[in-house]
């Protein structure tokens, strides 16, 4: 049972947090979470004063979260500067409505914008792609294409790191897909910071992955944002859907699970680089862009694309 | 919709084996599974020809199919010996009946049997242990004491190994729990092997870790052993229940799920013997068993609760 009043300020609760028993007025919760957020940021080395930050922002909780916080932030390094980089994947009735709604919100905060379609960068929209029946799902193409338009876009404007709104929660269910599917060293890719040890391609942070799904879902309520809530029509990820239902019930049960399991990940991680497990970014020799192997994921799958 | 025939024999089907595509009639399902045991010794380097294996009999599913098929594979080999090893624990209305079940299965398979019990053992049952209530659940002082009588029982019979009825699904079982409780180290103590190299304790071996736990009820059934199938009074495994509950659903929608877990545990474990993050076995400096610290946690126990 929550406490009725804010453990901070004795205000009425809205919030119980009960991972670290506590309760949260509105303003409270709100600024705890954004004290959390740059907590993360500092604690991982995330950020320098004078970065300039590609957000990539979809429209959905997550990202709007992300770059209101990061806005917020940004407010002390004037030195420091921020983009919003939206994707344009083509996918009718779902994509067109939240990049309204991240155009809207960039407005709002003074943030410039920059959008990047595949059917400009690839030739085909994720419907179109779709309809061709090449043996693979479209969530299959959309990850590893959204990954290379991110990074392409985040060149073309200059930015100096790329920010994405990965939240714990899909953090930890990555880590558990990764185990059901033989593949614990997948856990390297899912760092809250991806660096390139020889900077030849840019950081890669993930502000928000110490922060529960609900949490930025509420600070997305309570500030009103107006966010896509739909899910993708092409989306299918049932096992994913089956280890977040566990995960919750787990959460629900044993307050604190989520925490736990991201710190066995990250106990596995410098395990992994203890050991060099860690594969070493190449260039693809077709693009450029960053590939543990000869040629990047993006270019084998355009190439089979156009065989 | 399993095929109506066995894939091997044709005779009418009893059970198809998903994670392998293939049906078997009782006959061959009852080969199938003792070839796969043999398969799992070998691979593993489990046994040698002369071993005298202390089998760990408590009377469930697991112990019975593991002693009667470990003395099916004995016949081959002439130099070997088993020895049955129960632990009486001192549970009333549970244990008494699957060591009377224990006792007519060795005396049926002609084994000897060594039955020690914690009364004698370590001076109370664990009935007592619990009314004392020493603040730690009574399942706590059971897994320690029971490993520790069975080390002792196999040293008093003059054992070369120790095999015990783990299967398939306690191994990920055990993996999960040990992720969600942060212990990612902890995969080392599972292993199919665990082998002193020093060569000062009995090495522990598990014949049944590749079996799911489905597949030794099917097999116990057919062969009709009477098996203890109630559950401990003093049990409460809540999270290791709601894994079985998770993992047994994967395994219905992906058939094969629980293998590949365990190939992934089989990696980290690598991970973890390359890193030398292997915590090595000292002799307890009270009573001489395998501990990785001074004291072993059953004399820290004895200790805490003779104060």
């Amino acid at each position: 049972m929550p406490s009725a009043t804010c453990t901070y300020c004795s205000a009425t609760a809205i919030y119980a947090r009960d991972y670290e028993g506590v309760s949260f007025c509105s303003k409270c919760f709100e600024q705890a979470l954004e004290e959390k957020i740059r907590r993360t940021i500092v604690r991982h080395g995330m950020l320098e004063f004078n970065d300039h930050v590609a957000v990539a922002v979809s429209g959905g909780k997550d990202s709007l979260t992300l770059l209101n916080v990061l806005v917020k932030l940004e407010t002390r390094f004037p030195r420091s500067k921020i983009t919003a980089i939206s994707v344009d994947e083509g996918i009718e009735g779902y994509r067109d409505e939240a990049l309204e709604i991240a155009r809207e919100a960039c407005e709002k905060l003074g943030v410039e914008q920059a959008v990047v379609s595949y059917r400009d960068m690839f030739g085909a929209t994720i419907d179109e792609l779709t309809e061709m029946h090449l043996g693979q799902t479209p969530c299959s193409y959309c990850g590893v294409f959204r990954r290379k338009a991110i990074n392409r876009a985040a060149a073309m404007v200059g930015a100096t790191k790329i920010a994405t709104g990965h939240n714990l929660d899909d953090e930890v269910q990555t880590v558990l897909l990764n185990m059901l599917h033989g593949d614990p060293w997948r856990v390297q890719r899912s760092s809250p910071v991806l660096r390139d040890p020889r900077g030849k391609f840019l950081s890669r942070i993930k502000p928000l992955c110490e922060i529960p799904e609900k949490e930025i879902v509420l600070y997305a309520y309570l500030n009103g944002f107006d966010f896509q809530s739909v899910a993708c029509p092409h989306g299918n990820e049932a096992l994913r859907n089956d280890i977040r239902n566990f995960l919750n019930q787990m959460e629900q049960k044993h307050a604190g699970t989520k925490f736990t399991l991201q710190k066995t990940t990250e106990r596995l991680r410098e395990l992994l680089e203890r050991t060099r497990t860690v594969s070493q970014l190449n260039e693809c020799a077709k693009c450029g862009d960053p590939t543990s192997h000869e040629l990047c994921e993006a270019c084998l799958m355009l190439d089979a694309i156009a065989a």
